[in-house]
């Protein structure tokens, strides 16, 4: 990604998870620090996209800091969890152990559990109308459960002992509601808290949403456990059905940036204010970590 | 609890069940098995709480019904997720084998996410204005989070490993966040519906909690499994601080039925038709599962 974006997603990131940390002080013991453990170092995509797409309709950061909190909450929630043993299994997380490593599997469920219910607190107590409050913490509600990311990762862990291994469309639909629903709902953000029109938005994340999980295929095919922070190399040796298995890495990498300039091109309504999401959706295709 | 009572709570059970079976018709497979499982079942006493609060501020039970099912769903998925190996590890729950020993424990963990996600879901598309959803998910997600009913458990799971046995006031602060929280914001939640002064509820809510836990600590030390549908005598088996353990049966009784009456007391300005809440903090005092 360009000197620019990573400088700016960088910033925006500490900014979230100072905001994070603040909410997370309440609470007391090894439960807190495994909260605050589980959120810290993440790239910060997803709470990216909501702070731009909030400053893309004309909100002050102030307002959208706890919104964008509460995605990188309820996304280190799924983390949490998807490493557990009977899960992911893993060890590493964003190059640090996983919090069930770190402390144990009871207070990595409880970190996990806390983090979600933390997420709903932020958006509902942000400094918006009712109304918006309610579209953002419902949104995110339909995002997060059965019928999006968590019931992505269901199917996920289905397909490991299907019968025969998943199509390229069944595949594409699991990812829409595994890491597509939370990216989606990031960047239709910003139209949910001004009450402006949310299509272009959805249309936008759910393309950057494909090309990232395609940009996930190839890390894991072609990575570095070093640097991308986390176990590479993984879903081959599970002989696990992904888009670089079907496509092959060439085609796999081409998809990906087809998809970037798909959401691009759902942002054509939108001036050179829409660069950094215009950028963001590019990184999401060709990130290194 | 006497006849009425008990055929009330389990009809409005009955109806608030139904409820949250067709909320979570829209998830597949396991996943949505898992779900249906964890809900069914229970007493219903935090749904008869939520109706009958909502009633006694005149509010039709329609309203009140996804409202109700919310805090099932909240509360099944802590049981789904309390009963993990690495927590309580138990095999039964409700007379049934728990979510994990009858699919597997990474089924266990996504159904309690999932329902989690489900009540705010259920909150937050209630037929009610803005401000009273708003209200009443922001409250679930404070009773539901770290400083709430989790913190509760992560502190329950910290005093098992204290290098000393708790006191009464540790014990009763731990069990006024982990079963306490949610009671109390069911007794609040008409209010919180109707715009209502929720300070009599939470003050109600908050005597029944404690005779609730109370007579959960009563049941495990007296209780039979097959009529309670749990295993008991599991808190003695661990050493484990309880009311029982600290005052003994006959202390531990008389304080349940103190506890019931200051619940009682807090609805004094309210007549004949606060009834069912009266008769409710009695139940959970003297309850024999």
């Amino acid at each position: 990604m360009g000197g620019d974006l990573a400088g700016r997603m960088a910033q925006a990131s500490a900014r979230v998870q100072a905001r994070l940390l603040l909410a997370i002080g309440g609470a007391e013991g090894p439960l807190a620090e495994a909260m605050a453990w589980a959120v810290e170092g993440g790239k910060g995509l997803r709470a990216f996209l909501v702070l731009e797409s909030a400053r893309l309709h004309g909100l002050p950061e102030e307002t959208a800091l706890p919104v964008a909190a509460a995605i990188e909450a309820l996304h280190a929630y799924s983390l949490v969890h998807d490493d557990l043993p009977c899960m992911d299994d893993d060890d590493l997380r964003r190059g640090r152990p996983t919090v069930h490593r770190r402390w144990d599997e009871a207070t990595a469920v409880l970190a996990g559990d806390a983090l979600q219910a933390l997420a709903f607190e932020l958006v509902l107590s942000a400094d918006l109308s009712s109304r918006a409050r309610v579209d953002l913490g419902l949104s995110l509600a339909r995002a997060a459960g059965a019928t999006g990311m968590v019931g992505g990762q269901a199917a996920d862990l289905a397909a490991e002992t299907a019968p025969h291994p998943l199509t390229l469309a069944e595949i594409e639909r699991l990812q829409a509601r595994k890491t597509g629903a939370l990216l989606e709902w990031s960047a239709a953000a910003g139209a949910r808290m001004a009450g402006g029109d949310v299509r272009p938005f959805l249309a936008y994340g759910r393309a950057l949403g494909a090309a990232f999980q395609i940009a996930d295929d190839l890390l894991d095919a072609e990575g570095d456990a070093a640097e991308t922070g986390k176990a590479t190399g993984k879903d081959a040796a599970r002989g696990k059905a992904t888009f670089v298995a079907l496509l092959g890495l060439e085609a796999a990498r081409r998809r990906a940036i087809l998809l970037a300039e798909e959401a691009v091109a759902a942002l054509d309504a939108f001036g050179p204010e829409a660069d950094p999401l215009r950028e963001a959706a590019r990184f999401a295709a060709s990130r290194r970590k």
